[in-house]
């Protein structure tokens, strides 16, 4: 028992020190992914998951995914109560929500991982021309953006991980090789994305309705979406100059999965297999991106409940541009999946602890 | 009762003569849906319904929709005992099998409409290049590529409709106004189109059941779906000049509708609102087209079962580039309701007859 | 122009008297679906559909499959106020709202359909025990529950119709035949029913997001739903004795549909195929009745969007049982469809007039 | 390497001896389900998996799920040759198919897991007349009925465990604690039950195909689905009596998941409290059974992926009826998960080795 009175009964208890994990904001989708995920970690345990809303309820009553496997229960509990406990911190409350109680966590000296957009934007006006006032940007120089495929030493080394938004990790892991490699004309980069319905979250709201949401697809926030912001920062990182993209998302009457399809104009005559070997080298190594087969394209199906980002790529010899079709799991590579990764690196842990889920398919 | 011995108990005799309607390869989802469509249709009869594989049954044994409501049996008869009873055949079949029998309905003098690919290309080897050799290139001059918001006056005249694809429907109607008023660069257009399943077909196979689309959603046919040199065909029409487009079509997982997100390059300056303005102007007086409000888009949801086009547009400004989204339903608007409104053009009934379904929502 | 400021542009105005037509509480599915269907019929004009919330708003822009298709906006109007337009007021509000001002309706004498439950209960102690006090119980005597198969003439002579619940319906029309031919132990009646989502209106919680209940299925109200006593009223008023059954309601991933499956002791030897000839004779002449071949057995599929009532039976030889499956679409013959086929009864018109739509598949 | 040319890079291995795993029949949805989840058992390693139509393609081409995880590839190997290298073989094979093979593995004098239908009834005269003649019958007095809740000891001690079906697994937990403490009326069972449509297998068929079963709901084998005698075998063992149960299946478009709900006759006074709390002490300790709080009742959202069977009751005490609804993953404790649990009994791993999935939810 623990001063919240949790028994942890249902924790992977090795012999060695357990890192102390609390979850702030963990009644949403992406909160309880982050538990689901952090319960078969053999070296975490949770020591605390808070909510508003449910306070004092078990999460199985919430989740019955649960039931039987934690007796874990929503806590109101104040930032610093959550920070003298554990030793890494999740935020996974809604962007603006954030940065309120991220300066506690920090001057607490612990660890955080931050699953909003509050920390991602390094201009604080970019972010407050997106989003609203920052009022926490004194932080922002501290906070390390956590694609560990492109940033992991820097995640190794910080303690504070602005964790990816879902559209942006698809796009970057998408795009990285190709502007590495100055395969593509920055000037023209297209984004069409499709996200599955659980990153609307789960607030009650007409537009998350079954009925509303079922047999029907749309594009949404056409060339307003704030993820344009972090997915422009990001690419321009990657190419060493500005970039500007057309960013549209779409919503998929499916739960889980994202799936991006870029195009830009190739710089050079370059075959798809030429590409395909382009993108392997790029990502040799890396036990999370998975490069498709030449002629061969991801399905959102195939990364479902998996930390897999997959990656097909197309050469389009009669307009002479590059196709690339990047999938994820928006709730696990896309959020939880993606902090777990940066926990991992940052704790020390073997970087795929936990994370060893393999798609569930059908 | 007609030779074929079936009784037409269920089509609304009124007291005119009715058009004699025969359907050649009924067995498939767009068949049937031009049987559904044309059982409510005030001025024809529908007098055959041909399947193979079907042959002697009722429909209403292959679709219970039909159970009570029509007598009509699937007959396995040749072409010139369909085209002695029917005054208007619709070929219902797979490409490659239409243009073997398009001539016995085309000499008998009959009306033809051709549901399948295979007389939309003007360019017989561009058609072979695609789908393999055509055995009835001698026809294609006398066909007439059927988008009545285009071609109104063609398709009064003709007595052979090339009735569209579907992804072109959404994609000529989508960018008409745009291409037609000089508003892009168009060696710039990319389009980005996703189907529902139903585009699939009938036929058993393993990447169309219901597991594997399911929770699922890919691109396919990257680079070489057959419909791109029809798109070209008619967006080069529209531009008058050479035009190539990148066109990547997805899978959806739901029933019907095709959305289509197009994005080319603005060749000057202008507005969303002037756009949405220069949209409506351009259609204005089409019934089957809706203009969304600027901001606004279309959702597939909400043309289901209808034979509308819904379109909505954008500018980013950021960009400088024209986004238009574009709706259909693939077996309405992208067939059989395409089909039905170029029968009552070139049989001079009201353009909308039998077509003024709303869409069936949710 | 009528005094609502509405233009009736798009109703099919033929030359002779139009009945008037005003929803009352026309924002959810229920009201939305009987604008669609009502646009449609030759009979009568819509004059208004009043909401509160979105009062002032055009009916298009909340469900956009009405743009271009009718100007009608929502209006905050009294009941008086609408009263006085209409020849026939739809009461499309939840229940316990629809009482407050049915009297209203009532004593001007116009003509009232109620979808709500609040008038189908006969006996008003079993009302309140199950939904709480009712406020008009003077009007339930006044009331003729509208089922057209089972009491055509009750309806035609009144001017109040409660309409039944979608559950009851689908098991009313599945046990009817049965009941009235003393086939069943009525002890012994058991019905599982599974509705889809739809039913469940159209305001946001948790429970009716896609997330939590795509891919998912459920019992729900096990032993305590509100259409208990309906159905148990009307079963017993058709068995002549009192019957009580044992109901359990799941949810469906899907939009539309009801289908339930009636378990029931047979009381004597019988074949299917008798069954079926029984239920056939039952129903002759019912356009809305479909009985399946034996061996044959209805899928929701089969009536989305018509206003059908499939039926499919079968005698479980092993252990004596009649099993009776029956599918309506809950939005259509389950509440709408159901409502203006009562409406076309005491209206005098045709009773399938604007309820031909053939089931929308797939 | 083995011999089989297979580098069994993917697998978890410890320092002991692992167990060989052959899969015979590893391309339906089962098989591959296997392979997904004894690729994270800890203490064996596949070493073989069979497809006749597949032979020669690493499985990661069919479903590419398993992509970068594994590199093993179908074979098309004679039984002998599996059984050579591997000390425990799952068949999951088709009925009929299973029993053909089924002796040369036994007499090999390796351990067996059927997954098929053909071991499981003890009365070949059962057997054959639901499922045609029985060519290994000798061996069905070898085999031991799966289900590890009921049979723990039996299955520890066999070396060819019969794998109970999916309807059968949720009917037979579902009711065991009411039929083993005489609760209910033998004569009066009744069960509804709905299954996803993995459990149709992957053999194209156009009754599987994603828009014949998507928003679509139906009973089907009504009367005369071939888990009837096997439920009713295991019921009458459980209750030491004959028991007919009125058994109809449902089709529900959702990938993995059955429901179902078990109606009888209370023979005693009892409260919904009570009956909870008998169901709980007769699981207690089974970490794969959970039963729900009173009141609360499953969905088949709460199992997906992970081996629970979740089970709700309550007393209908209107009817003096008991209602049970069951859950599983059909694809889990329905078939794979349930033969790993065997498998893990009777090879001496901790029951719930390799099966710690929490359900993936949403």
């Amino acid at each position: 028992m623990n001063r919240f009175g949790i028994r942890m009964s249902n924790q992977n208890q090795s012999e060695g020190y357990m890192i102390k994990v609390g979850i702030y904001g963990a009644s949403g989708y992406t909160g309880q992914e982050c538990l689901r995920l952090l319960l078969r970690h053999s070296g975490v345990e949770v020591v605390a998951i808070t909510s508003r809303r449910y306070a004092g309820l078990p999460i199985a009553d919430v989740y019955p995914v649960f039931a039987g496997l934690t007796s874990l229960a929503f806590m109101n509990a104040a930032p610093h109560e959550v920070a003298r406990e554990a030793d890494v911190i999740f935020l996974a409350l809604p962007h603006s929500e954030s940065m309120k109680v991220a300066p506690i966590f920090w001057e607490s000296g612990k660890k955080v991982i931050d699953l909003s957009a509050d920390f991602r934007l390094r201009d604080v006006d970019v972010y407050e021309s997106w989003y609203g006032r920052h009022v926490s940007s004194q932080l922002v120089p501290q906070t390390v953006y956590g694609i560990p495929e492109l940033y992991r030493e820097e995640v190794a080394k910080t303690r504070f991980v602005a964790n990816p938004g879902c559209y942006p990790t698809s796009i970057i892991l998408g795009s990285a090789p190709a502007l590495k490699n100055g395969l593509i004309d920055t000037t023209s980069v297209i984004v069409d994305s499709k996200s599955g319905t659980s990153g609307a979250g789960r607030e009650p709201a007409v537009g998350s309705l079954f009925c509303e949401v079922n047999e029907g697809f749309k594009a949404y926030k056409v060339c307003n979406h704030r993820h344009t912001p972090e997915i422009e920062q990001e690419l321009s990182r990657l190419a060493g100059q500005e970039i500007r993209v057309s960013f549209t998302p779409h919503l998929l009457p499916l739960d889980r999965g994202i799936l991006s399809t870029i195009y830009a104009t190739l710089t050079r005559d370059i075959t798809g297999k030429e590409v395909t070997e382009l993108y392997r080298n790029y990502y040799e190594g890396e036990r999370f991106v998975r490069i498709c087969q030449p002629g061969s394209f991801p399905n959102v199906a195939f990364v479902r409940g998996s930390n897999y980002c997959d990656i097909g790529v197309a050469v389009d010899a009669r307009t002479q541009r590059l196709i690339v079709v990047s999938a994820i799991d928006n709730l696990v590579k896309g959020a939880a999946g993606q902090a777990i990764q940066n926990m991992n690196i940052f704790c020390g842990f073997p970087e795929h602890e936990g994370l060893e889920m393999i798609a569930l398919f059908p």
